[in-house]
């Protein structure tokens, strides 16, 4: 079965942003067995994207369209799809219900455009947009299936998780099983090097490799006539990659997160944690927080960007500053330590680097970070050196500070349980 | 004049990758004034791509297509591209001549595949790739130019720079000049409102409205002769738009940012910032330090998600806690006072709210947020109601955050000035 993506939006063709919808879409429909042969990025424009659609429709048998579902004048991804599907667009009661609560819960009135968001194409299904005023739809045609979803990717994700991944499950023969292996701590060409020879012999299951911050995930995918039968496939795989990587591996649940399972070990060892950033500037913390719960373990957070809070927050001395620099190993240490003072926690940690762009001299240069982690008194400190622009570093940054919390705790743990 | 954009790859269609070539190519031909209607995204399978290009040829002046050029036998860009333009393909002897100097230097032998590399489709322009073994190649058709890069960003974008640019801008006559109008604290249906006449009778300049948390950008594009008459073009619309938006437009530079803004509000008038964040867990101090050069100004961030943390760290009362709750007028309040007291600091902003999933009631739903700035000793505190997932709330809660300091400096300063 094959689906087809297309992204409608005038910022992504004057390349304002970058497609990530599409390979978010892409990835999943991969995921599911579903070949993608065909991703197309047209303008807000009527006749346009009614040849891109028109075209798509003939040759794929899913397609899926991100964008242009929007009250303004520019949106017009539902009426060319109803026009191509030769539907009317009719008012949905459930979603008029939804506009006038979205508005209420505000205080606000629904301008005439808001109302514009109620019309969905006769017979379409209509898919509840918990995030956002347009609603995703799906129009079942003889011989394709529509799916229209909002731009935004903060509405697109969870929408196509709660609907439209379920919706797409039914409709592939057979069952894709998917289970991904998660690694921290390790480079991606490594772990590539590491698995090369599995990747090569692959059949089914598939293996493919995905990089991210910090991270490896390696996706174990099969197919078979039943769920059981495909993770049977899949459970040697995933076995061969536990014997291969180890500890590095710190999670094969799809919706456990790095931070995620750094909370966990915290839980079930009764920890508390602080964390103290210098150039991460709280997202860190940021990160441990949108875990739900975490604030049985996280206790609080502390943003020392300038020497001054270094000094008064955490208590680091004046001489270390002006000898060792803000950004040294000393500094993290001294971080790490007056955090645990001042919060009281099991576990503080301490990010303090030069993410740039400026900042950076020939013996600190820009993407040099220290992390220290104090586990009950137990200083950790570590350097790295990250390559990217800003935010990268400080992405970096944050999932390093969380691979090496994670590896201080299960130290302490063994240490505690072994003696 | 129009270009259409094919990136070539499965590691693309299968979600691998994100498609960050087309974003650069994309941004780049619309600064040249280039007109983009249409991006594709292709595997590397000869029917498909051929059919891909064949339509593309037919509707666009000029074509760029990345990716494929490789050595291996997947790599078949070049062998459609030559076919789809009736062209032969021969060895360029430059381009031999190039691959045995590119692995002398590395003292290495080229494989039998390298070779390929030096082929050509007769009578293409051959484009010099410093970084790899493919060249760039434009083929000039008689009404469409194709143009051929590699698909590594390491390749494609020096080459881009070198070779393609100067290229094109022979081939454009005019320039194109945008500016953007960047508004805070309007919803985006009340700020399309407010401009639907000038959206409705544009021709040159053109306006679009995008959608931010939080905020509402405006562009602004005009086209002509040169860049100081498009510039002349936009002016008097960027004035329309000034009148009728006045004080929410926190500024009309691409380069300036929300946060950058407040920042450069507070460095003007010399005030300093600490934030106390409970739901956005320190979110609103990342994106404030993210801003280069900003400890001047922001000098910490307490992230007080428990209630001890936000007792001990900023003195919230007990009895406070217990009778209103952590989610409410009067804690935000006492936080706001708290960070005051102890990080000294003129401004200070705290933020406590329900970001969900759990944790909503009857009385205090999830989205229901209280942010408190102090600005010298006088708060003002208002309540929010957003809607969304937790990221969401809590994205819309730190755009919420900057716009409320940004209105409460703004007055401290319209005070201080006229008494």
């Amino acid at each position: 079965m094959t689906v087809e993506l297309i992204s409608v939006g005038t910022e992504i063709l004057l390349g304002n942003i970058v497609n990530t919808n599409a390979a978010y879409l892409a990835e999943q429909c991969a995921g599911l067995g579903l070949a993608c042969y065909f991703q197309t990025v047209v303008g807000d424009n009527g006749e346009r994207l009614a040849a891109v659609l028109k075209c798509a429709c003939e040759r794929s048998d899913i397609v899926i369209l991100s964008g242009g579902l929007g009250p303004t004048e520019d949106d017009l991804t539902k009426e060319v799809a109803a026009e191509v599907c030769g539907r009317k667009l009719v008012k949905s009661d459930m979603w008029t219900e939804r506009i006038r609560e979205f508005f209420t819960a505000r205080n606000t009135t629904p301008t005439e455009n808001n109302w514009k968001q109620a019309l969905v194409p006769e017979g379409a299904l209509v898919l509840d947009n918990l995030n956002g005023t347009a609603p995703g739809m799906i129009i079942e045609q003889e011989n394709v299936k529509v799916i229209l979803l909002p731009g935004p990717p903060n509405e697109l994700i969870p929408l196509f998780e709660k609907d439209v991944r379920p919706y797409l499950e039914k409709l592939t023969p057979g069952v894709i099983y998917s289970q991904t292996v998660k690694i921290c701590g390790v480079g991606e060409s490594m772990a590539e090097t590491k698995v090369k020879d599995l990747i090569d012999a692959q059949t089914n299951p598939t293996l493919a490799t995905y990089a991210k911050t910090g991270e490896v995930h390696i996706r174990v995918t099969a197919s078979a006539e039943s769920a059981k039968e495909a993770k049977k496939l899949t459970k040697p795989v995933v076995k061969e990659l536990k014997a291969r990587f180890g500890e590095d591996i710190y999670t094969t649940e799809e919706d456990v997160t790095l931070e995620k399972a750094v909370e966990e070990l915290l839980r079930s060892n009764k920890l508390t944690l602080t964390c103290a950033e210098s150039c991460t500037g709280g997202l860190l913390s940021a990160r441990l927080v949108n875990v739900p719960g975490s604030s049985e373990v996280f206790r609080s957070g502390l943003v020392t960007y300038s020497n001054k809070a270094k000094r008064r927050l955490l208590g680091v001395k004046k001489s270390t500053l002006q000898k060792h620099g803000a950004v040294s190993s000393r500094t993290a240490e001294e971080m790490a330590k007056g955090a645990a003072l001042l919060s009281k926690c099991d576990v503080t940690v301490a990010v303090t680097g030069i993410a740039g762009p400026d900042g950076g001299t020939k013996e600190k240069p820009v993407g040099l970070v220290y992390i220290a982690c104090n586990v009950k008194g137990k200083v950790t400190v570590k350097e790295y050196h990250f390559s990217g622009n800003r935010a990268k570093v400080r992405e970096s940054s944050v999932a390093a500070a969380l691979t090496l919390m994670r590896s201080c705790i299960l130290k302490y743990i063994s240490d505690v349980t072994f003696g």
